[in-house]
């Protein structure tokens, strides 16, 4: 059976990518490496939009996301998680797990953070050392508005740390690590980096590592300034991705980084009117490009539409915890164009139909097409 | 840009095969590849529904077609050959280069050979030895009558050598080369076989082996008895390509021959009838499941179609010789599923709104989906 996928990492991954990976593999402490590492970092800088130290863990983004944690706070400091799914859930456990108290600012899941409610958050709590958010939330196809968040941080709280979890962000959509002020800039291989999981990337400004210089708390493998100073890898880095990313980064930078932002957002435009025509509802109040939730209808189990996409090849996502059955979750960062979009709105609608919802039928696929057309 | 592949040879080459051909090559006169090289002439006796030998060229399709000339013919012998479209007339080409004299039967093209035809040709020239045709006329995308006109050979002329150049028909469409009396049968790696180009397979039946035996043309490299007796390859086989046709028969037959012939089917259906549903016309009074030859619209230049579905990644072909810029192929033989189809659709349908032609926008697609659904 011929697979489509179509969720929101891991993704497809490039010929191009696959072969340069399948290249003889190199030992990790010569100076051919060593090379290969360090342009890899220059380029993960271009895309990620920073002049920021960049590191990269062998590990999936939730490494990343420990190390932003236990190198930053120390037992019985103080942070901000911001909770509007699962993976912003995730930041206030490992905050938990690492000791320190984690300020919870909980969404509805769909919603999306506002700046005033960070704000009141620190005004209201002492000490605050971090902020933790998602700039995309993956469960929900949430955007935050980080810039606004990161702005307001640098002028009224600058000594905050702000930590944000980009994995189904950078390289899908524009987030300008140093114009917004992310202290700590995370992303993982398996999404719109185009490469199978098992890296994860972490940028890192100045004042995040001399707050990290001071830090106590243990942690022996995510260790952000022993990763600086290796140069290539503290312990033995995942050769064969490393080359993939690099093979990767060079195709996002040979594209160009806005056409390639441009490409997410036609995508994820056409996919979001599409499922709109189609009378579906989307979750999200302020939806990202790198993916798309959508509701299912009533009396349809998401569950159900996603087994039979499923059976004619075509990957999507359920929803994850309490969302399950009840939203489904098309990717389209990465390695996306615009024939992938048209195949899987038809696979939908045609989905839909066999499940017996077969309200404008065809009008979904159609808007996709003049979405595409009127660009 | 990532390529969509939909040009009716070379075709999409499933990874597992690209994955076996990627093995440490072998050599080819070790027991290993012997092995392997028999196992699959017998996997390939299957494919084409056949007993008789089969043997494995390092050679286009082409070079298959000469050999059945070449093999068969001596100067100044008399052939029929069937002209619908460039590779019917490719037959009559190689019979006047091998000396022998062709009774070429000439029909418009899209059209299809009339077994009265056929039968009347031999009646009225003296001596025929063999008919040269195709089972599936790539250039028309029509399909002969090739059941009813060996089953006349066996009945009438049971002396002539059928010939069969089967190139997008074996491993497609219900080719039943002993019920039909196919005395020779071609294919080629690079179309339903899903493999690169670079193997022809040509079987051969007792018949025309007696007949071959006794023939005096000059060939060395295509000779048929030679690859017969020699066993893995008269000459150095194509290891890596062999070792490829062997996975890709596997998947096959794993598939089921009749579950891979009524997918052809399924998807050739919702392709003619999604173009029909466009208000465009068909080439071919006797379409074949392997590919969908389309006029394209008056003031429409297929070649623009094409160069504007190319700018989407989607690769479809054009018209060959006079019919160039008049019509436009899409293929889906070999690794096609359904999801393939309906993108191509929703891509063909926008290239055509885009060049001007904007009736029934909306209407091929609908169309596609229905058919698939009715299944």
């Amino acid at each position: 059976m011929k697979r489509y996928l179509m969720t929101p990492g891991p993704t497809p991954v490039p010929e191009e990518v696959t072969l340069s990976m399948s290249k003889p593999i190199i030992h990790h402490r010569t100076d051919e490496f060593k090379g290969i590492f360090k342009e890899t970092v220059e380029l993960a800088k271009r895309v990620m939009q920073t002049e920021n130290d960049v590191v990269i863990f062998a590990s999936s983004g939730s490494g990343a996301m420990e190390a932003a944690v236990s190198n930053v706070l120390n037992e019985g400091d103080r942070a901000i998680t911001v909770n509007a799914g699962k993976f912003g859930e995730r930041w206030g456990k490992i905050v938990k797990a690492f000791g320190a108290e984690a300020i919870e600012l909980t969404y509805e899941y769909g919603d999306f953070a506002k700046v005033e409610d960070i704000e009141n958050a620190i005004k209201n709590n002492k000490d605050i050392k971090a902020v933790y958010m998602q700039a995309s939330e993956t469960s929900t196809g949430t955007f935050h508005p980080i810039d606004e968040i990161g702005l307001m941080l640098k002028e009224k709280y600058p000594d905050v740390v702000f930590v944000v979890d980009g994995i189904t962000a950078y390289g899908a959509i524009d987030v300008k690590t140093d114009d917004w002020n992310i202290d700590i800039g995370i992303t993982g291989s398996q999404k719109a980096l185009m490469l199978p999981p098992g890296l994860a990337l972490l940028s890192v400004s100045e004042k995040a590592k001399n707050v990290i210089r001071k830090n106590k708390n243990r942690y022996f493998y995510f260790d952000i300034l022993g990763e600086i100073e290796a140069k290539a890898g503290k312990f033995t880095p995942a050769v064969s991705l490393v080359v993939g990313l690099n093979t990767s980064l060079k195709m996002i930078l040979d594209e160009g980084l806005d056409n390639v932002f441009k490409r997410h957002e036609t995508l994820a435009k056409a996919t979001r009117e599409a499922v709109v025509a189609l009378g579906l509802e989307l979750l999200s109040k302020r939806p990202a490009n790198s993916l798309t939730a959508v509701k299912s209808p009533e009396n349809i189990s998401s569950t159900d539409i996603i087994t039979k996409m499923k059976e004619l090849g075509v990957d999507i996502s359920n929803g994850q915890g309490s969302l399950k059955g009840k939203i489904f979750r098309i990717a389209h960062l990465g390695y996306f164009y615009k024939p992938d979009i048209l195949m899987c709105i038809s696979v939908l609608e045609m989905t839909l139909k066999k499940l017996g919802y077969s309200a404008k039928f065809g009008e979904g696929i159609k808007r996709a097409m003049e979405i595409f057309l009127d660009e």
